[in-house]
């Protein structure tokens, strides 16, 4: 049988629009999720659940309402549920983001900025 | 309120011993662990989960029953749950595991190889 890895780098050489998770990996009812940022996002929270965000290139910005975190590459951050933020990158970010399947990337915020969800790249 | 990232080569710096897993960090019931390994692991399975391995320094073989992953730096690939799988690596290999809380290195299979469970770093 054959098994091939999954490589993260040729993910995103197909991923060229930003704001746009991708599915590149399912663990039980997890997603392995990759996504170009830059820019400010908006306000949000996930009500059920924690969101990871692993850093693989440039440096990410997550805003608190009580303050922020910074994330460069090698680094990860566990969002807790329920807690608002909004991630913020001055220049392209490429992060990983783990999370059940069938978590919004605008959580219950919805808006202009809302992803369609469950896209495999 | 201070909000800390998550360094993995900081990580990696304070865990020299191989093959013994250490989380630095939870999502849900989910663990992160960070693990240095090098040489033969020994069959296992672990029936009740999938098992992520994220390769971030070195070069990782997994071998199944009926074939073989290689792992390079940021390639991942998911064990599905029930499938006998060795990891093997000829130098040494630093690695995020990504699984639920309480599982355990060797799985089913137990042994002298089993690392103590749940520890942090």
């Amino acid at each position: 049988m054959p098994y091939e890895p999954i490589n993260l780098a040729d993910k995103f050489e197909r991923l060229t629009e930003q704001w746009s998770p991708r599915v590149v990996a399912e663990m039980n009812d997890y997603q392995f999720k990759v996504v170009r940022v830059q820019g400010d996002f908006v306000w949000h929270d996930h009500p059920e659940t924690d969101e990871t965000f692993l850093v693989l290139e440039g440096e990410l910005r997550i805003d608190f309402r009580d303050g922020a975190v910074r994330l460069r590459a090698g680094e990860l951050f566990v969002v807790p549920k329920g807690v608002e933020h909004k991630p913020c990158a001055e220049g392209e970010v490429k992060l990983m983001l783990i999370e059940p399947r069938g978590v919004v990337n605008t959580g219950e915020a919805g808006g202009e900025r809302t992803a369609e969800n469950d896209l495999w790249i």
